[in-house]
């Protein structure tokens, strides 16, 4: 069993960490909320005056924060971490950040002597608590061999995509392709709604066909209902597809569809509506179309 | 067991005559093509000289045929076969045509007292030969339940979606998803190849969470080996993208990312490559960034 320091004790990484204590691990964990952190402990993490302190002597540190630049300041900021990283230790960062400052974190470690993975996760609070995370794994593959005993911990589906920055990388499709298909869907309901036609029978039998998806079964009381209480907020998904954006635009790379899908995106966080599920971009296609969501 | 007379014997509408002969049903089969019907006069259906001929004394009369134009052609057209249907009869158009056009074929021979559906089918030339079909039904309830022991012949998943058009209206409403899941697919697969990742482990990942469809498990094949021999042809699509943006715009609807999709087809067809696979969404999108598909 390893110590493990665990830093960012949200709604993620509580949970997270209490699945690493119930493991067997030792896990010291560290969150700007004294209130999270009193949390984590009843739950059996030992809480951690500073992120130092929960990554001091640790064999493996894992974040598990909002964005790159939360990353990179408890890295290397004032107070950073990376000076108690211990050569030989293991940092695994499962924040869904840009891959290119994932890249860079490598980098940097590395030539420290640290193992890097950059692990972000999909499957939302429900799979966090329910240690069924899909993890996304980049970093070099002896690296991810020694970390595996830890990840499968936290989720069913732990996978090796490549290099660093991969799972970064894979995580910002994966977000694309969510966001996508939840305008598609909206784009559908419309078009049916127009119509009058029954929708429930309607979206049973688009989605028994090669129109099926995850998106449309677990989306669709929500978009039905009207009911756009999180699930996943709108403000993160617009974060990840800033991440994919400027991945593909420093990758000299155009995807016109998704550009069109940020689009809307933004305009829901600007009209202030990011603090609801992501399955509210059907609200803004019905607004569109002066239909009541 | 029903006579019935099959109007379309492409490569829909002969496997699924087929089927209704193998039900037990007398089928009659008519094709513009002698060699069409031959084949199918090979499988017990009836060889019939004319559309007409095809439709005379029939129970239920089932049209096939590619577009609107030629239902309406077939039905009210010279050697037209509205005249041939008995008061009593039902009428059955199972090609994908504009909801439009589908509510003015419902309307006009209702007022014959002829009982009318519209039933368009997804599941490809596959589920036409294996009887897998899934089938969209407008019209009234009660001629729905008429016509279940002839359509559940043909399809397992039979629906009826609402009154006259909504069959078609909800098979537009797929083809809108279809495309935009494809379209979508290929601009994650872009995204990815752009960073180097491992791509088979990458969909996997992708394709286990809430980001997984049927589009992407049936066609990742085509889109990561670049052979795209139909399945289902551009062309096809185009025509169906169609029949949506009419439909939204007659119905005064904005949809704005399938605006996006439908013009992405219309470039592949402009370009000469309506013959191939509607997943070659992923060739223009590669070739828009200048990667070899």
């Amino acid at each position: 069993m390893a110590e493990v320091g665990v830093i960012g004790l949200g709604v993620m990484g509580a949970p997270m960490a209490a699945n690493l204590v119930a493991a067997g691990h030792r896990v010291r964990g560290y969150s700007r909320t004294p209130a999270t952190r009193q949390a984590a402990a009843e739950r059996g993490v030992e809480p951690a005056g500073s992120a130092r302190e929960a990554a001091s002597g640790a064999d493996v540190v894992i974040t598990v924060l909002p964005d790159g630049p939360d990353v990179s300041a408890v890295l290397f900021g004032a107070d950073g971490i990376a000076g108690e990283l211990a050569p030989g230790s293991l940092f695994v960062d499962m924040s869904t950040i840009e891959p290119g400052v994932a890249t860079e974190v490598h980098t940097t470690l590395a030539a420290r002597g640290i193992d890097v993975l950059d692990a972000p996760v999909s499957g939302g609070e429900a799979g966090a608590i329910e240690a069924t995370l899909s993890i996304m794994v980049g970093g070099r593959p002896e690296v991810f061999e020694r970390a595996r005993p830890v990840l499968d911990v936290l989720g069913t589906t732990v996978v090796h995509v490549g290099g660093p920055g991969s799972g970064q990388t894979v995580k910002a499709a994966n977000q694309l392709v969510v966001a996508g298909h939840l305008q598609i869907l909206a784009e559908a309901v419309v078009l049916l709604r127009s119509q009058g036609v029954e929708l429930e029978a309607a979206l049973e039998v688009i989605g028994g066909g090669l129109a099926g998806s995850t998106v449309l079964q677990r989306k669709r009381a929500a978009v039905l209902s009207g009911d756009f209480t999180p699930g996943f907020r709108l403000a993160l998904h617009h974060k990840d597809l800033g991440i994919v954006q400027r991945t593909a635009r420093d990758a000299g790379v155009a995807l016109p569809v998704t550009a069109a899908v940020a689009q809307l995106v933004q305009s829901l966080v600007a009209q202030g509506h990011g603090g609801l599920d992501h399955s509210a971009l059907y609200r803004l296609t019905a607004e569109l179309n002066g239909l009541e969501p």
